[in-house]
């Protein structure tokens, strides 16, 4: 990766153990201040957020590294500093572990620079590493601790170590039940008495019916009448009351808002809600127990609140893991939103994997905007295929947004990308498996 | 339960800490003379295997059992010594737990009549609990421990509490590659340079394939030309060496013989080989530690090399367990052998589950009729039923075969049969999921 703008000269090598080489010459005033006025969002992916340097117009220079000891370690503690009082907060992928320290020490490093950073910026974010926790002793007796799944064959289709965290096994069929259970958990008892309300395309709902047929209180659902029959069913099964709406988020939130108002009952956002995101997080707390050593985590993005959850808690934990996010074409308004720095909506989505449809919302935005490395796109059939490996060769029933995280891992453009090459130990979140299968059990009754 | 014949009588509530009584009075010398020339298995299966007790002319009668310490003490352990000598070996699942002492009790003493009856009959069986410790130390580095999954809506509709040991998550798709594993790894050098050969209908032959491949050697696999394509391409994709037969099991062996003396290979028969009993035996270690207190364990059977490995390590963990045999209708040889006393084939099979054609062998024979507690025969679409919810509840991509367990808990006989209605904590062994779904994936494409 290489880097060049207005004076300022940026090398990196991201090799561990390998050989690494940086440059950063000093740079000009006004690129200095040229850098402070470009939203870090904007700068160019492959940059990743390394860029976070060009605000710092000091000058270093080495080639391998490794022969050099005391003086790269001052470099890091000068760079840490200088990291901590910056005001981007985007710095946790950077690849420090090629400067000469040990890796060990970098991940301490880069963690006390990160809790800085998350505490300087705590107020952006609407969860942390101990909210989630918290969650995390609310609900784990409620749900399912998912297994972590590896595949030989997959292993060798994608050329990398790819650990499936299985949240289409959790109850409900999907991951939406940690937070769920966690909004609802979280409510005073006089809060709770009136009921929860929520408006979703299916598992947020079905979540929110489960989890509160658990607390014994009523679950109010606004349901588009487009949604998956197996999606509603769920919301039945548990008890949910369904009130319908037309497709379009619009009609929906209008419905839940009326339902709000008749009934003071609770609303909880499939997504924008802190509780929600500190649910989703637990996520990462078990997949880093289960699969420790992983460099990268690969999530389903739709609303954010999943990403959002498992970037927050897994950048705390392990700051230089790396967060990617993988997004349908036909509705990939976080990437869109990466790209200009603010949110992005789109007129229409048009994309097989239903549950993705959503758009970020005013608390998950600035998590993917500041912690998510990347965002990968692909297109419908892509998904198909990594939902047919899923079910041929993991024997997981996934539906199609819990397959798009493999589907990102084998997409050219992840594949491809320099970036990624050194992603070898791949956290994938299978995010949900709730899927009509009716066209093959109508195949068998033939 | 009560049974009466010929002077004897014989009464059991086996319903632990509630109630019991039990009554069994001199048996006349005919009787007993009788009841030494019936052979167990042609008795009624309500009866369970209690019949064992017929042979004793002694009486003993108790109510509220729980009133009484001592005498029952002396009770058990007058039964147990009984039960030493008798040449019945099946009495593993009688629970005396009823009788007074303590459940822990019962259960060291029962372990202590097994290992013994199993020291007895040693000669009978192909494999026993060192010969299955010893095959999961020697394969426990190449295979999964597959997760143990829950569901409580799936508890809801059986009425019981299910522990799903999920074998599909094996390598190469099926709980095959245990045995395989095993068989292929206990060779010594010099066999196991000429490869090893064998034939199957699909998931023993792709498991044998992949171990033969991970110890780096040839296997030669006859394949009947009717056999899934999926379970076809498993084996191609380990680089299995594939000779095709007609569909017969009679083409099958001939060519395997053929093929064997060109080679000088190993055969590795799919199921009536202890090296592959072993291997699939440690399913039930890994099982009894994933979930310890199940009391119930049901098996797919078809060769009954499954059925063998897990009963063996089952019963001798645990001699209380009740092991039930799950087998489709119309492939029901075992259910027919178990009452005819004697191996039956037959003409032809007609069923769903590709993998339950097979016919018990001269190994596997011995521990179904002494071991396996009930045979359990359900239809096609029981199956299918299964299967859905497998997929759709579990979130797991079974094979018919595979979701077999589950269609006899659901089934009518096993619901209304008085025997299993204390069958409360049932292991199901998901045997496999290897499964063309080529169906689904078109439908996608449209």
């Amino acid at each position: 990766m290489i880097t060049a703008r207005d004076g300022v000269y940026f090398e990196l090598h991201s090799f561990p153990f390998c050989y690494c080489s940086i440059a950063i010459y000093f740079g000009s005033l006004p690129s200095f201040l040229y850098s402070l006025s470009t939203p870090l969002t904007t700068l160019d992916l492959t940059m990743d957020n390394k860029s976070a340097f060009w605000l710092y117009p000091f000058s270093i220079s080495f080639t391998r590294a490794k022969h050099i000891g005391f003086v790269q370690s001052v470099v890091v503690l000068t760079l840490a500093s200088a990291l901590i009082v910056s005001p981007i907060s985007s710095v946790s992928s950077f690849q420090l572990s090629a400067f000469g320290p040990s890796r060990k020490e970098v991940n301490i490093l880069l963690k006390v620079i990160f809790c800085l950073k998350m505490e300087v910026n705590k107020e952006k974010y609407a969860a942390d590493l101990s909210s989630i926790k918290e969650a995390h002793a609310r609900i784990s007796s409620f749900i399912h601790k998912t297994p972590v799944m590896t595949s030989e064959s997959l292993d060798a289709i994608s050329g990398r170590r790819l650990f499936f965290k299985c949240e289409c096994f959790q109850k409900g069929g999907a991951f939406k039940f940690r937070g769920a259970c966690n909004a609802i958990f979280s409510l005073d008892d006089q809060q709770a008495a009136k009921g929860v309300v929520t408006h979703s395309s299916g598992n947020h709902a079905a979540a929110l019916a489960l989890a509160a047929k658990l607390r014994g209180i009523t679950a109010y659902v606004v349901i588009p009448k487009n949604a998956p029959e197996c999606k509603v069913q769920n919301v039945l099964r548990y008890g949910g009351q369904i009130i319908w709406s037309e497709a379009p988020v619009q009609s929906r939130e209008e419905i839940a808002t009326k339902v709000l108002q008749e009934t003071g009952a609770a609303f909880i956002h499939p997504y924008d809600d802190g509780r929600i995101i500190s649910g989703q997080g637990t996520i990462s707390l078990e997949l880093l127990e289960q699969a420790p050593l992983i460099d990268t985590i690969i999530v389903p993005i739709s609303g954010g609140g999943l990403m959002s959850g498992v970037a927050l808690a897994a950048k705390s934990i392990n700051p230089a893991i790396r967060i990617l996010a993988a997004e349908p074409k036909g509705a990939n308004d976080a990437a869109q939103s990466k790209a200009a720095g603010r949110i992005v909506t789109l007129p229409e989505t048009n994309t097989v994997a239903d549950g993705l449809r959503a758009f970020l919302g005013e608390l998950t935005w600035p998590v993917v905007r500041d912690l998510v490395d990347d965002i990968i796109t692909v297109d419908d059939m892509e998904i198909i295929d990594a939902m047919r490996l899923c079910y041929e060769i993991l024997k997981v029933a996934v539906e199609p947004s819990g397959a798009i995280g493999l589907a990102a891992v084998l997409s050219d453009s992840f594949r491809s990308n320099p970036a990624w090459k050194d992603c070898n130990r791949i956290g994938i979140i299978l995010s949900g498996g709730n899927l009509d299968l009716e066209v093959l059990w109508a195949s068998f009754r033939k």
